[in-house]
């Protein structure tokens, strides 16, 4: 059966998150009725990343088996026709070699995390943003989250529900820059640990307000448990932005 | 009665607009009822730009006089308590002399307009932005847009129902920009007739689409009658940007 891997993107907030859970509708659930609407047969689709609920995606990357060949244009145009009421879009589909697994060949996720810092509340980025009031100084954060990047037990930052067998990752790259009254806060690795990112964004928000100093954030990492870091960033501030499948021939050109 | 400068941001997707209509809540309605909550009278509030239905504001203007005189922050913090349900946020207020009056002091009107052209469907920007599935040539319709820029009879471009007395207005500036998938429009006048930005969208896209030559527009402008023009772009994908009042010590910064 040939294999095809999609790039979507999709607003996290209806959903209960990637997978099926018992409190709500699930991405995976609906792009699985698209495929099943499109060639008459169940096939499970399986994500680079399982969102949580909330979380939105605009590279998430998955992939499904189809029982015949169809062209990559009519994969994506025809899921996109089934998914039309729901705020999910494959941008992309291609066919690729059946030993890609979009989960377990990926060599890369890169998640980034919006932050608007001001005192007014929200109005259009409701949702799309996790809404800080308090002055956060960037560059501190920045400076802060340096002594995550490597290979380090990240116990600290990892959900207490956390299923991974390991709490040791690597994480390639943290950039925290400020754009006027926004904070993206980049985050690269080839795998993350449950809520890594976002116990990563709610430590360094406490160094960002001056509560925390600048050295916390490395003695939160050495500590090795979760109470030693800060609270878990909401969700509504996520977005899983690209995978990379190196030497796959499956690229997608950088987000943003 | 000390008169106060509101600057605004809304999500103009839930309402009927700017001013009541018969049809849906109004922002004006909710703006008005939160003063109301916060000093115990009614007061009716001016906008430098009546929006229409699903048009959104990053940096609306509009004045409001009080019985008595309060902090600038209070009045900031205390509508967006009473605002707190409904994607309208106050950025800024500032007490300002009474001769300024939002809608007549205002000396220029900054609208933006965001198309994604793509062909997948919108998921994140879904009611944010104008979906154009077909290639638009943004530095073409850049080329056709200078032929609005100064004084001109803009009856081509003006809603039918339209109520301003004369249809010359003077369009000071109008770009075309492409950043990746995205197409931003700006257009810059002390003032414009009714869906006028709309109506430039809609035929400057006919002229990306390759459907119009360049040299459309003019002829379009120049036929001085509605019909002559293109369709009118979506509501959703024009945001109120910035009110300028020159001279008043009024002054807002840039957005984005």
């Amino acid at each position: 059966m040939p294999r095809y891997f999609m790039t979507l993107e999709y607003d996290g907030g209806p959903f209960c998150g990637w997978q099926r859970q018992n409190n709500g509708v699930a991405v995976q659930a609906l792009i699985e009725a698209a495929v099943e609407a499109l060639c008459g047969e169940a096939q499970s689709v399986m994500a680079a990343g399982r969102t949580d609920a909330g979380v939105h995606a605009r590279g998430q990357v998955a992939h499904v088996d189809l029982p015949r060949a169809y062209p990559v244009t009519t994969v994506r145009n025809a899921l996109n026709q089934h998914l039309r009421p729901y705020p999910i879009a494959v941008l992309e589909a291609t066919e690729v070699d059946d030993a890609l697994h979009a989960r377990f060949s990926a060599t890369a996720r890169h998640y980034r995390y919006r932050i608007c810092n001001r005192r007014p509340p929200l109005a259009l980025a409701q949702g799309r943003a996790w809404h800080v009031a308090a002055a956060l100084d960037a560059e501190r954060m920045h400076e802060a989250g340096q002594a995550l990047v490597g290979q380090h037990d990240f116990s600290s930052f990892r959900a207490t529900e956390c299923q991974a067998k390991s709490p040791v990752r690597t994480l390639d790259r943290l950039v925290v820059r400020r754009r006027g009254e926004e904070i993206d806060v980049s985050a690269s690795a080839r795998s993350f640990l449950h809520h890594q990112v976002r116990n990563i964004v709610g430590t360094l928000a406490l160094v960002g307000k001056g509560d925390w100093s600048i050295d916390g954030v490395a003695e939160a990492l050495h500590a090795e448990r979760r109470a030693a870091a800060g609270p878990t960033a909401p969700a509504a501030g996520l977005y899983l932005d690209r995978v990379d499948y190196d030497g796959s021939g499956f690229s997608r050109p950088p987000v943003g």
